[in-house]
């Protein structure tokens, strides 16, 4: 085989075998395949697509080219999440003590990335004491005994993805459906998990801007998930605005507590109650989605998820009395309120330039070397619907350094537009992708 | 500028710029843009194509790559010839002193390239002692007193397009015609001549297998010449078998000067005498087709481009004894016969297997090391069209390792159908395209 010929048959359209892509994926994760002539392939994938079998054999291969965790260690269906991805998105902190709550197991190894913010694991170290690291029996111990552990990524989860991802980034072969289906269905197979709940965001602030590519991506994932044999759920939610109040970490955190304390923002609460309700149903402890979304809401309300919250943070080493004393969370030194530029409706966001000032005001990381600032990042308290009048305080921003201020400032009030005429936010969940939707 | 940002406008089929292709090859030329990068932007070039000013534009880019030839020192208008490729093209050998002889100054470098036989210098030095390399001023000095010159290449032209060809060539993407036509482009325009003659071959032995390609790229590369105010005139010739009776180095050279001797194959002759004449009109020495072709006629007839070619191999230390005394330029040892495996008419060729052969025997080059054996090769006394008896010897295959036949006759033998129905082979000279077919 040679990888010349994959290239032109791939150029002129034709199928690859299983055997095909194995090769492609075994002798690039060896380096015998140059990334000149994977980029010229991903290329090709880019204007030729890829069917539902390439797209199947390209996952698993990518699955299978390192570590695959084995969690029957553990008792239960495993149930694990994925979003997609969005700004102010701290859903994974909310519905993994809501189902460990409930005795689903939850034992998730998270990266942490780079982005806006960090990932769920940097946000968790606004716990002081906070461990992100345990030894393998000590996690499923911890799984075992109180049904939730989170944990940074040690295992080399999906190598020839990671590798395939670098070269996209820098080749403009990102945005190709069944490559980026595959790159997020490849880790999550690996990470062992029995069924598999996707938030696929949709809108400004999220990589499909349309319900009709977020659709499209959310039947790639759960035809894929169902025919290797995971049970998938995909859930599609809108983005075209931050979720919730908070960006940040620590804020989100807090925001994060509010929520699993029976306040928070109406459609925060409302995505994590549907997303972990799907999650139930999965985890075989619900018998339809009212009975799961009723055990959610009664699990908020007896306050047995904030416990369970707690309890988790206590496990990992982390001072759980900041779970019920979230003003103890860590705190940026100054801060700045946001002020209405004129009076009208808040109408459209740039989602992601909301992102960017948590950006520069250090929440995140631009390069894996980052450090990220816990403490800062942004509060909107107003939101898309909303009224305001000129002058008005539309939100605030946090940061320990005065001098970035400016800069954030000015992304925020670019990123809203307000109008005159006042229009109706679109739906929160969009649609839900399931087993029956994609099999024939 | 980012090359990040270059892949993706050409991704989405909008236009580069003159500066942003300037950038793209001054970079890549400089290693400062990676192979990978490069061969994601080919591929996709290659779908998404490339409008006439950009394929200028690259052609420009890669012609002022490296040097550029300024022949200004040699009197009156130069002309060059460039043949796409084919097998058994020995037009070169033949065209050049026939022009020399009617005072069209010749001055051409040719690089030795890969391929079925060797490039026109390899087969120059079947003569003994020709020197293939002079020193700039015995270059010009030369082409000035007796009107040819032909050298091996020693100027650096178009590197950039050697770069990006060599990177072509493995990334499965040679094969788009703006690409082809700069690439071939950039070469001339840098070697200097005022008019380009070109040759595109059409068929089963060439990189244009139809018309419709082949009239394609000739009319890009005519509106390329005219646009950079080179007057260039594409012939575009059948391919379908190889051309001539014979394939080899020295076989070559024997052929040609058949031809210059007023005799040789027909269609052979009868290109050369396309070709040439439209050069003639090229370098402003025919006012008409007709009067061009009168003239080219004349000189065989009269022996003056035969006398032309000893002259010019006498010049560059060769033995022009061989011109008038061919059975003394090399010969193989051994030789056999190819006989007809049945009866009927030699309907198709798949004149690529034939060039296979000639390579097999050792007559071409396998990578840049091979060393040529100018002496082996292949005659064809049967053309299309011919009929053939059973057992009729269709040619004759010459070798110096007598092992070598075997895998030869194969190639050969299944190169070739024949069948019980003559069928008429195809026109010689398909189209000629010329600054009136591509100028609104």
């Amino acid at each position: 085989m040679r990888m010349y010929d994959l290239i032109e048959k791939k150029k002129q359209g034709k199928e690859l075998t299983k055997e095909e892509i194995d090769y492609i994926i075994s002798e690039y994760s060896l380096n015998e395949i140059p990334d000149y002539q994977m980029s010229a392939f991903l290329m090709a994938v880019y204007f030729k697509g890829m069917t539902m079998d390439e797209t199947v054999n390209l996952t698993m291969a990518m699955a299978n080219s390192g570590d695959t965790l084995d969690l029957s260690a553990i008792d239960g269906i495993k149930v694990d999440k994925h979003s997609t991805g969005g700004v102010g998105d701290k859903t994974s902190l909310i519905v993994a003590p809501m189902l460990a709550s409930l005795g689903v197991p939850i034992a998730k190894m998270s990266g942490r990335g780079l982005g806006h913010t960090g990932g769920t694991i940097d946000k968790l170290e606004s716990f002081r004491g906070f461990k992100t690291s345990l030894s393998e029996e000590a996690f499923i111990k911890q799984v075992n005994d109180i049904k939730l552990a989170l944990v940074g990524q040690t295992a080399n989860l999906a190598p020839a993805d990671k590798k395939i991802y670098a070269l996209r980034d820098v080749t403009a072969t990102v945005n190709q459906k069944s490559l980026i289906a595959s790159s997020i269905m490849s880790k999550k197979i690996a990470a062992g998990a029995d069924s598999i709940i996707l938030d696929v965001k949709c809108g400004s602030g999220a990589f499909m801007e349309n319900l009709k590519d977020a659709e499209e991506l959310a039947r790639i994932m759960v035809s894929i998930g169902e025919m290797v044999g995971r049970q998938t759920v995909a859930i599609i939610s809108d983005m075209n605005e931050p979720l919730g109040h908070y960006v940040g970490n620590a804020l989100e955190v807090y925001e994060a507590i509010e929520v699993l304390s029976g306040r928070g923002e109406e459609r925060l609460k409302e995505l994590c109650i549907t997303i972990a309700s799907y999650m139930l149903i999965g985890g075989k402890k619900a018998e339809s989605f009212e009975d799961a979304r009723e055990k959610m809401e009664r699990v908020i309300r007896e306050g047995k998820a904030l416990d369970k919250l707690a309890e988790f943070v206590n496990a990992q080493g982390g001072d759980m009395n900041q779970v019920y004393h979230p003003d103890q969370l860590p705190k940026a030194m100054y801060r700045k309120e946001l002020l209405a530029p004129n009076e009208g409706y808040l109408t459209a966001c740039k989602t992601s330039e909301v992102g960017m000032a948590s950006l520069i005001l250090g929440g995140g990381r631009e390069t894996k070397e980052s450090e990220i600032d816990l403490s800062v990042g942004i509060r909107m308290d107003k939101k898309l619907g909303d009224h305001v009048d000129k002058g008005e305080v539309m939100g605030v921003i946090f940061a320990n350094d005065a001098d970035l201020f400016k800069p954030a400032y000015d992304r925020l009030i670019n990123a809203y537009t307000i109008s005159e005429k006042l229009q109706e936010p679109e739906a929160l969940i969009k649609k839900v992708i399931t087993r029956k939707d994609v099999m024939v």
